[in-house]
């Protein structure tokens, strides 16, 4: 329900998504009649979201509100964060401001969509600032696992809200960018209403190692290695691929790119000067064979250990081109996301069974992340000293910690925001509150069905998944109410058909003696009849097996 | 395939279970016609395995040799090396060896089965040795996560195997009962053929830190709880429930068990003079409202975030009797067990949410392993001094780095075996090596079922879980191949009926379409007819929305 009049008077900050959750980050900027939006990612499935291909945020809020959207402001180009535009584009289409390397990666994307013709995609550089309505923001360069990153200072009629990004403070970034300290004090100095920080790292202590010391462990780790290296990354790392680049060179080693997503990025990151590439460096499929093994590096997708990736196949000897032999070596330089820890370590374990040495986060320096820790989360809050604290992409757990992290450094309790995704946060001469709640929601893409799969098909693919399917069909004349066809019954994952049809034929029977214990008024309702037989076979399978299948009676009039 | 006369000569050592994969712990000792089984393990599904109950070890081999098999020894009383018993001891049932809570828990565990009185349970003490048949067995007390646990001295005819079960070098045990390095020290003088060591902690260094630290941790932390305190733990790890009373007790609080096996496993271990709980400590659910939140301390179970656990419905505010209030404590006092990682951290969202401080292993030290770590292991290696070393209770990649820790001490790499389940490691007047491979795997028990679900099934669930299921009814005339009834189009798990009745609809018109395609020769031949049907669908599904249900024609001939 939407509880606000649409000319309340001050700011407000409404977020859509990332707010208690890892994706989805999408972030409302409200003034009068004006929007602006920061972000516009997707999340990937967990294992509750049985054959969901991934998740958007729910836009109804800004359907009533399509013309007041100014622009949407992009922070990087991670899907978590960009992901979502192909599902949004089409309803709510202003301009996209992004640095030159998001918006390569949002233009491929949309590309795919077909909808790159239709967007006004405009690049700005850090310390630009751009004016969208009543707002003027200004991008401020941030360290992250992608290049290219900014944080955003938005000026708004109530004071300036700075937004991190996804940031992380590196003092020897691979390019040589730096998070832009200078420029986050300056509008400390000046004042800061509000700061939207990233609260992914709240629990580590310390600083998070720089970018560069993963080059380094690569540097060290290469010459050692006797066979094929093969380094599994997020291809949207273009700094982890070029140091893996540099260290294949300095060890004499040719590159192939393994996977659609890495040559698509790999391409981008080159022709938009992100990344050095020698000439003659890159080889494909075809050399391979023909390059002694100590002088091949392939860097590769599918450190998640993904079912159809390449590196899982190749784990499995099911690649076709590349098979792994005693004395190669695999390293999965990339963090382990929620929810994967099973299938990466069933692929390290059949890695092992290849012969092949796995090097991974949890044994060596093979990864960093690109998220900020305490020091550099207190770092922030100092720099910036917000009059309010809003901590953002997170889980519940990070945003409180996060919170309680800025009262450390002393911003009062009172004036830290742990928000839900669709709270309605208010700014208004000074003063702060939570007015309300807007329409929010994950919506599921399945194929090319975009909501369509709501919980209870969810609900109904969960307890498939458990117990499998159990179909009786049964004619039955319409004019006496006799059963002239089955019952028949077929089963799909509830029991081994070919192995189990003494069993079955059991539960036919229990069906046939019921039929025929019931009196004709009851077959006349074919309700009534389906749920006979329904409660029927539940009790049996219960009671024999103890198993509980979606049972479905299918009564066919005749 | 049994690929082993069954007089061939000399020692040969079988796991059914446990070797490349962490549960089904279980191996056969067998020499000439008489057999040792050491553990009975069970596996708790991982996600991949859909509404599969628990998992046992395939005992084909067993079958035909049910009267050699002398005796089960079992190391401890964990799930892993016990939980299969239910399902072996009714075709495999020779006396039981065990410790006094061993066997206390498996009595418990066999008299939900009915089978308490069927069986033989002969409790051994530490240092003592039983024989069955041609082999001799000491029990050699080590320390773990459970009280009374033992590693075995197996006598044979041809030397001497040391199992260590699964073990930790505590120094400063709860109970004061420490691992016997001198009888390991003992046989490592006299000679040892092989030892089989505990890989599960190989990937840690240094030294596991003790149990009491723990103690320490909650001593500390109770008396700084404003409110209830929540410890949720292993049922089985005694000596940490022993340690949350004696820290409950100096801290002036009241203790709660919650939890049926808490409860039950309190209550063995109690009897057994395991556990010292002091009198009038323990209350129940009736006394709980009465007593002020700084008097109380609740010890559940729950730790992994099982959906339908105490803990999980106290955190999502479902509990009746407990809930959780701001100033509560909650401790996870336990490990994430590997998959579990995403319900565990959902739980401690909802926690938080509940406004409740929560502390787990990665944050304090509210939980210390019970596996040995490498320099534990070196020692166990150079305490025993084995001719061949087995690296067992692991996966894959585990006993493989297991196995080169054992040569950094000396062990020449052709004699450390990293075996696989089912294979047949033959020990022969100081000869050794893999003579062949017997029928192994993993028995699926759901519900009442054991073993009648297998990959099919499985593949079938799958496949249901991800697009649901689309099933058309159509009835046929024999006597002229007419169609005569249908197609009638029922899904589940496939798109929200209710709101898409025109999509189906257009669906039913693509079948019927087809149908009035075929010609009469065609429609003689269901079978035709449902490969027709399916094709034509599915071509429709991922054509227009991009997914692929299980499509189930019911062909039915009238």
């Amino acid at each position: 329900m939407d509880l606000l009049p649409k000319d309340s008077s001050g700011l407000k900050i409404i977020p859509l998504g990332g707010f208690g959750e890892i994706g989805l980050n999408m972030a409302v900027f409200e003034y009068g009649e004006e929007i602006i939006l920061v972000d516009c990612g997707l999340m990937f499935p967990d294992a509750s979201m049985l054959g969901i291909d991934l998740v958007v945020p729910d836009i109804t809020y800004l359907r009533d509100r399509v013309e007041q959207v100014r622009g949407i402001f992009l922070t990087h180009g991670h899907e978590d964060h960009i992901g979502a535009l192909p599902y949004v584009l089409p309803e709510v289409n202003p301009p996209i401001f992004g640095t030159a390397l998001t918006l390569g990666l949002v233009k491929a994307k949309l590309k795919e969509f077909h909808l790159d013709e239709k967007v006004d995609l405009r690049v700005v550089k850090p310390r630009e600032t751009v004016t969208a309505g009543c707002f003027s923001v200004e991008f401020i360069r941030v360290t992250h696992s992608i290049v290219d990153g900014c944080g955003l200072a938005i000026r708004t009629p109530e004071g300036v809200v700075i937004h991190t990004g996804d940031f992380k403070i590196d003092q020897t970034p691979v390019d040589g960018e730096l998070t832009d300290l200078a420029t986050f004090a300056r509008y400390g100095e000046e004042g800061v209403l509000a700061l939207m920080s990233d609260s992914t790292n709240v629990k580590r202590e310390g600083y998070t190692i720089s970018e560069r010391a993963v080059g380094e462990a690569f540097h060290e780790l290469f010459p050692k290695c006797p066979g094929r290296i093969i380094v599994a990354a997020f291809s949207s790392n273009i700094h982890r691929v070029q140091q893996v680049v540099e260290a294949a060179v300095a060890s004499g080693r040719k590159v192939l790119l393994n996977g659609r997503s890495m040559i698509a990025n790999v391409q981008i990151a080159r022709e938009l000067g992100y990344l050095r590439v020698p000439e003659g460096l890159l080889i494909d499929l075809k050399e391979l064979p023909h390059l002694p093994k100590e002088q091949v590096c392939i860097i590769s997708t599918g450190s998640q250990g993904e079912p159809m990736s390449a590196l899982t196949r190749i784990a499995m000897d099911d690649h076709k081109q590349i098979k792994l032999t005693k004395g190669d070596t695999v390293i999965l330089s990339s963090r382990v996301i929620p929810g994967n820890e099973k299938t990466i370590t069933d692929m390290i374990n059949h890695l092992y069974r290849r012969g092949a040495e796995v090097f991974h986060e949890q044994v060596s320096e093979v990864h960093v992340s690109g998220h900020a820790s305490q020091e550099e989360l207190k770092l922030m809050l100092n720099l910036t000293r917000p009059h309010w604290f809003i901590p953002v992409h997170g889980e519940y757990r990070h945003l409180v910690r996060h919170a309680r992290l800025a009262q450390k450094v002393g911003i009062p309790a009172e004036r830290c925001i742990v928000a839900n995704n669709g709270d309605v946060m208010a700014f208004s001469a000074g003063e702060a509150c939570i007015i309300g709640q807007v329409e929010n929601g994950r919506v599921f893409v399945d194929g090319k069905g975009i909501g369509d799969v709501g919980e209870i098909v969810l609900k109904d693919r969960k307890h498939l998944s458990e117990d499998g399917m159990v179909i009786v069909i049964i004619g039955i004349a319409m004019y006496n109410g006799q059963v002239i066809y089955g019952p028949d019954i077929v089963s799909r994952g509830f029991v081994f058909e070919d192995e189990s049809q003494d069993y079955l034929e059991a539960a036919r029977k229990v069906v046939t003696d019921k039929l025929a214990e019931l009196n004709a008024e009851v077959m006349g309702d074919l309700n009534e009849v389906k749920q006979e037989v329904r409660a029927t076979l539940r009790r049996f399978f219960k009671k024999t097996i103890e198993r509980r299948p979606v049972i479905l009676p299918l009564i066919l009039e005749m």
